[in-house]
């Protein structure tokens, strides 16, 4: 089924500094093989269910691994959805 | 490790209507052998990550099976983390 | 109009600790006068969002005067929404 | 004081459908003079805190205006903040 993520990490406790654990995160979803989309406040991922929540997952492992204590926010739209795409052709990519 | 899944559903499209399809996703919910909470706006989980994040995604799909288009925000906390007993002790369950 | 504010504060950067200044706004929302619950992940608040609205500016306020860099994620739901009530009353309150 | 808001509008009940109602509040919000950038699934907002909340408040009303039931998401960043050119200057702006 075709899905989109949204993930937004925010570790609570670490000793690495939050910004260090945020961008390790964000690298290892960029080297999914996934449409993606890093906003302000949180990472996009696109394409079929089964190939996005394991990263989902795999994600908030790898954040867990550098935080002691690590909250994420996260939104899922699953079914018949609006592609990135589609929910971004009316307005510029650009900050305004 | 210890986590906490906090899971709302909101079905965007469904003929079935959005209260049926989110009191079916508490009923499965509610089967799962983990302690949880219901609130006003979400179904707050707490366990295992290894236990709770199988559980996420099967109630997404649930909630897939019976509404064409699902939206889920879901919070996770993950690590050393507080109970929800610890999280409410000092507050009564009552509403106000 | 009706409305229901959920409001969760993650303080993510403060000298005082991130629980003292959750328990302080807590403690500012069940000041006042309308109808609320405390949940795991977030406080809930029930009324006219004439009355709701400037009670969630002061709260983030509040938590800025404590902590140097505030995050918090806000639920609103407005207009012909079910209560509080409604929405708990096939479920116990206590946690199972 | 700084801060960003980041809002996403789920009309739950209306006869104008879904996305003719996030386009007005868009619409709206792109008039305002706040930096801003459309995401798939929010619009952030930067600014004083005393300009982007009463924005926040007339863009709930907005989109309540033309849906009987409305669900927001807003997340709020309030304080020593990061800027929205400072959270994306590793990031292309271009979806991958």
């Amino acid at each position: 089924m075709k899905a989109s993520i949204a993930l937004q990490i925010l570790p609570l406790s670490t000793d690495k500094g939050r910004l260090p654990v945020i961008e390790d995160v964000i690298e290892y979803l960029q080297k999914q093989p996934v449409r993606q989309l890093v906003t302000p406040f949180e990472t996009v991922l696109e394409g079929e269910w089964e190939d996005l929540f394991p990263i989902l997952g795999k994600a908030i492992e790898l954040a867990g691994s550098q935080a002691d204590n690590v909250f994420a926010n996260v939104k899922i739209n699953y079914g018949e959805i609006l592609s990135i795409d589609e929910k971004l052709e009316k307005y510029s990519a650009s900050a305004d």
